[in-house]
C-alpha cells in the first residue's frame, strides 16, 4: 500500500490528487487557483466535501506548502511521510521522452530545455516540480508526458512537408499531445472489449476545450490531429484547428497585427468561439442552437464535422477500425456532438443507438449489439496513470 | 461548326488551344513562354509537327498578335474570322461566380478586384483578356473559373473555424481550385461508369504540381482539400499542404524570415522538394527511392499517405463512395503513388487490380471487376471543358 500524489501545474494553477495504491482510489483531490495573483482559490475535497480557502497564495512554493499543511491538518492523512511519490503531468517531452521517467536534475534540466517547444506549459509544469522538490526532496518524482504516447508515430504521420532540415535542426514534427488520455482511454477500451489491445484498431476522441483525435493500432499510436502544438487538428473550444497557412499572412495584412497577435486569435478567439461569435462553452452552443441560434447551429457543425472526417481519415489510415472512443467534458457528456460526428458512419460498420447514446460521463457502449465497430464513452483518466506511472519507475509496491 | 480558342495566361506565358466545336477535335495548341524576358519562345503544333520559334516577346498583347499571325501565317486558319469564340481560364472567382460567364466590362471588373485573393493569378488572367479584346474585340469571351466548381460546398465545408467576421470583411473561407478539372473528370467518370452523374459518390484526386482532392456529391462538390489558396491540403511538388498554422511563427523566430517570406518557402521549398531535398518532379523521386534513397522514399510516402488520408475522410464525408478517379500528370501516370494511395482501401470497398493500374496517360479502369467502388484513371481535359462553356455561353452553334 502506498500513496501516490498527482500534479498538473498550469502557469497559475495547480491541480492535485492523492491515490491509494494499488487501490487507485482517491484519498483527495483539489485545485489551487489565481496562484501568483490576489485573493488565490484553494479547493479540497474532505471526505466528499469541498473545502475552500481565499488567501493570497505568491507562487507555486507556498501553494505546495499549503496544500502539504491541509493533507494534515485536515487530517486526509496523519503525516507527510505517507506520501511515497509524486507525479507530475509534463506537456512536453520532445523526441527525448517516449515513455515517463523518474525525475533527476539531468531530467528536469531536459525539461526546461524543452520549454523552446512549449513555452507556455513546460515552464509552469517545472515549477511544479521545483516546489515539490523544495518541500518534499526525498520522496520519489515522476515526470509523466503529454507527447510520449504518440512518440511511436512513424516518420510518414510526424513529418511535416517542410524542407527536411527544419526538422533536423528546429525539431519541427508533429508531436501531438493529451497522450496519457489517449493511452488510458484505449488501454480501457480493450479492456471492455475483452481483447488485447495489441489486436486492436481504436480510434479516440479526446473533445474537450482542447480536442484531439488518435489512431491507435496495436495500443500504440499511430497518427494523431494535434501537431507541433496543440493549436493543430480539429477546431476546438477557442482554437481554430487546421486552416490553410497562407492565412496568417494574410490576416496580419488585413489586421495589421503582427504574427504572434494572429497566433493568439488563431488560439485563443477561434474556434466554437470564433464561428459562434458568443461562447466557446458547447453548452451555450448547444442550448442556444436549440433554440434556433443560426451560427451556433454552424458552430456545433463545423466542430463535429471535423472530427467526423477525422474517424474516416484514420479509419483508413488503420485499414479498418474496431472501436470508436469518446472522452473528456464533450465526448463524455454531449450526445448531440456524438451523434452529429457518428452519422453516415454506417458504410464502414458503425450502428450506433441513439437510446444508449444518451449516457454522460460514464463507461458505456453505445454501438448497437451486431455492430461490428464498437462505440465506447469512456471518461478519461489522466491523474490514475500518472499514479501508475510512478508506481512502476519508483519501484513502489 | 465553329472555332473556338481556350486561353490560359500566366504571369509571364500563356497556354492556348484551338477547337473544332462541336466535335471537340483540337486544330492546334501551344505556348508562349518567357513573355516580357528576352527570347520568349513561341511554340504551336502544326499538323502534328511542332513549330518552335525564339523571339522578343515584352508582353501579352504582342504574344497574342503573334499567336493570330501565325494561326493565319501557317495556314491554320484561312482567317481570323474563324475564331468564334474565346474562352479564358480565370483562376479565382470568389463567390462571385459560380459558374463561367461572359465577359463584358463589368465582369472584367470584377475579376480585377478579385486580384486580392488571388495575387500572383487573377492579374495575369485578365492581361490575357485584355490582348485578346484588343486585337479581336468583336469576339465573344467568357471566363471559366478554377473556383467555380466548388462553390456549391456547404457552409460546414468551406467555413473555417476562426472569427466570423474574417468571412463576412475579408471573404477569408475555403475556395478550392482545380475545378474545371475535378468538373470534367466527374461528368467523364459518370460517361465510363454509364450512370448519371446525379447518382454517384465520387473522389477526384486530381494530382499534378499542385494537386487536390474532391468530394462529389451528385455532380456537385461538397468538399475539397485546397482552402483560400492553393497551398492547403496535400502535399505537392513544392507545397507544403497543411501544417500546424503555430509553425509559422516559430519557423519566422528561428530563421528570421518575415511571414511573407517564411510564406514563400511554403509555396515554393516544401512539399516534395522538401522532404527528399533534391526535386519536386515526382519522377525524380521515383527513380531515385527504386535506387534505395530513404529521403525519395520518404518523400513518395507522404505525398501518398496524405492522399490516402483524405479519400477516408471524404468517403466518411459522403457516407461511402462510388469511385475514386486519378487526373493530371501524377494521377494519369504514375502507378506508384496510385498503388500507394489505393493499399488498405479494401475495407471500404476499394479492390484495385495492379495490372490494369500499369496504365499510363489514358482512360482506363483499375479495379476489379468484382470491386463496389470503381477506380478510375482519366486524363483530364480543362481546355475542352472552357471551349464547351464558350459554346453555351456565347450562344454559338
Amino acid at each position: 500500500m502506498s500513496k501516490i500524489m498527482a500534479i498538473n501545474a498550469g502557469s497559475s494553477s495547480l491541480k492535485f490528487q492523492l491515490f491509494d495504491m494499488p487501490s487507485e482510489s482517491v484519498v483527495t483531490k483539489g485545485l489551487v487557483e489565481r496562484i501568483g495573483l490576489s485573493e488565490s482559490i484553494f479547493t479540497i475535497s474532505v471526505k466528499g466535501e469541498k473545502h475552500k480557502e481565499i488567501t493570497d497564495i505568491p507562487n507555486h512554493a507556498v501553494a505546495v506548502e499549503l496544500l502539504l499543511t491541509k493533507l494534515t491538518g485536515l487530517k486526509i492523512i496523519a503525516s507527510l511521510d505517507e506520501i511515497d511519490g509524486i507525479g507530475h503531468r509534463v506537456v512536453h517531452g520532445g523526441e527525448a521522452f517516449s515513455d515517463s521517467v523518474k525525475i533527476t536534475d539531468q531530467i528536469l534540466a531536459e525539461i526546461e530545455e524543452l520549454s523552446e517547444l512549449a513555452p507556455l506549459h513546460n515552464p509552469a509544469n517545472v515549477t511544479g516540480i521545483k516546489a515539490f522538490q523544495k518541500v518534499l526532496p526525498h520522496v520519489s518524482a515522476v515526470a509523466v508526458f503529454d507527447t510520449a504516447f504518440h512518440q511511436t508515430m512513424p516518420e510518414k504521420s510526424f513529418l511535416y512537408s517542410l524542407p527536411y532540415e527544419y526538422y533536423e535542426k528546429f525539431g519541427i514534427r508533429k508531436y501531438g499531445f493529451h497522450g496519457t488520455s489517449h493511452k488510458y482511454v484505449s488501454q480501457r477500451a480493450a479492456e471492455m472489449l475483452g481483447r488485447p489491445v495489441e489486436q486492436l484498431r481504436l480510434i479516440s476522441c479526446h473533445l474537450g476545450n482542447g480536442a484531439s483525435i488518435a489512431a491507435i493500432e496495436g495500443g500504440k499510436s499511430i497518427d494523431t490531429s494535434m501537431g507541433f502544438t496543440p493549436l493543430a487538428g480539429v477546431a476546438m473550444g477557442t482554437r481554430s484547428g487546421n486552416i490553410d497557412p497562407a492565412l496568417i499572412p494574410f490576416i496580419m495584412e488585413k489586421t495589421g497585427k503582427n504574427a504572434d497577435e494572429v497566433l493568439d486569435i488563431l488560439n485563443k478567439k477561434s474556434g466554437i468561439l470564433g464561428v459562434s461569435g458568443f461562447s466557446s462553452d458547447l453548452r451555450d452552443i448547444e442550448q442556444a442552437a436549440e433554440t434556433g441560434n443560426e451560427r451556433a447551429e454552424l458552430a456545433l457543425e463545423v466542430f463535429a464535422s471535423r472530427i467526423h472526417k477525422y474517424i474516416g481519415s484514420y479509419a483508413t489510415r488503420m485499414s479498418g477500425v474496431d472501436a470508436i472512443i469518446f472522452t473528456a467534458g464533450i465526448g463524455e457528456n454531449s450526445d448531440v456532438i456524438r451523434a452529429r460526428v457518428l452519422n453516415g458512419l454506417e458504410f464502414m460498420g458503425v450502428y450506433w443507438d441513439p437510446m444508449l447514446n444518451k449516457v454522460r460521463g460514464e463507461e458505456a457502449f453505445i454501438n448497437y449489439p451486431h455492430s461490428p465497430v464498437k462505440v465506447l464513452v469512456i471518461p478519461t483518466n489522466e491523474e490514475v496513470m500518472i499514479a501508475r506511472d510512478v508506481i512502476r519507475l519508483s519501484e513502489i509496491s
